[in-house]
């Protein structure tokens, strides 16, 4: 059973300004569901069917029908059980002493969550996303991170103090006139790699702190990579 | 102006039935409508704002207002110009001898449009989807392709005739019990990269044909990497 009011107060979370507000955001779906109950985010409350919940046991759950669920999901096809969770402000971490990503303006949601998916697969903890970026709490990064940001940190911040900061770190900026990666030594440890948003690129007040261009050399004829694909192309030089 | 019919026509082909029916798709906005012009395709009629008609001096324009344009873009934000296009049905190359790119039910249209920019960038001109994987013409598949689609051939047909048609060609399944992609001497003429489903991987009735499973290595805890990400990665492999 779900209130008016409950119903209301999931359905806002749909919108960055009431996730704000709320401090919340929504993970739905089984598999997201489960490695979410894996994970040290703190869950508010769980609407799930009631064989889910039979299934599954979980704290914090309560009952909802089909119908219900349907009426407070934001996905096309409600699956199961939908979570209401306590979002995490992740502080910048201390050093950089491993490699990370850097995200400058990523406004596509399917793209972070992405960028999220391949850095957990690749092993790298920490992407940090210049202020405004796409919110992370976003439901279509949510489901396009398929779980991985519960073991990912996502830290947003002022990219140039953050350059500032951490002024001994290798910033790798991919770029259009780079140098070819594979020609490149790539310093692994107190790196990161830098990916500028999806039309404009590395915003120009970011360039002095850029310490190698690098590029993903063309063979053919397409004007750019997509973003999620040249991180993904990047990470795995890195990580080689 | 555009008049009640045509809107109808234009807001029809947002469906697979009546791009079928009628052979055409629409191509939106302003790079992609230019990457059109330079390609073979055939155009039916462009319907495009005053002033862009008077810069660009296109044939087969149509001028509409841009309250008209709006009433038949499938974009959130129209921009300037849409067109109406015959599809080409590309047939199978006669022989592959270079590296080309098998998909198998991919369902996702960003994933697909994504694949086919990444294609266009590693020169790559032939991908080989099987009859059920997404429309190319899917406007969500043509905005993620940034006018690849027009460098590309995307070809629909049953992979398992295929795989016995083209029985002498090395095929990478891309599995997650594949071997190291990067202890592997890849061949790269006469070769294709097999790539499966987004949820479900490479069908069952498709693995006797793969010739070396290959997987990229995990370091992290993802499940699996998104498919366009994956496919990027061995792309770039492939055509180093």
């Amino acid at each position: 059973m779900i209130t008016a009011n409950q119903k209301k107060f999931v359905k806002s979370l749909a919108q960055k300004k009431f996730r704000t507000e709320y401090n919340c955001f929504v993970v739905e779906g089984e598999k997201l569901v489960h490695e979410l109950i894996d994970s040290d985010f703190e869950i508010e409350v769980i609407y799930a069917l009631k064989d889910w919940i039979e299934e599954n046991q979980p704290e914090k759950a309560e009952e909802v029908s089909a119908k219900e669920l349907a009426s407070i999901s934001l996905l096309k096809t409600p699956n199961q059980v939908l979570a209401v969770v306590k979002q995490k402000k992740e502080p910048l971490p201390n050093t950089i002493n491993s490699f990370s990503i850097v995200l400058d303006k990523i406004q596509d949601p399917g793209n972070l969550g992405t960028i999220i998916r391949t850095a957990d697969w690749f092993g790298i903890k920490t992407i940090i996303c210049s202020d405004d970026s796409v919110d992370v709490y976003n439901p279509k990064v949510i489901q396009a991170t398929m779980g991985s940001l519960f073991r990912v940190n996502v830290v947003y911040t002022n990219l140039t103090d953050f350059f500032k900061e951490y002024n001994s770190l290798s910033v790798y900026g991919a770029m259009l006139d780079g140098e070819n990666v594979y020609q490149k030594t790539l310093n692994k440890k107190g790196s990161v790699l830098l990916m500028g948003n999806e039309s404009k690129g590395i915003s120009e007040s970011l360039l002095p702190f850029i310490t190698d261009k690098i590029l993903i050399p063309k063979i053919g004829h397409a004007e750019s990579l997509n973003v999620a694909s040249a991180t993904a192309i990047l990470c795995a030089e890195f990580t080689k």
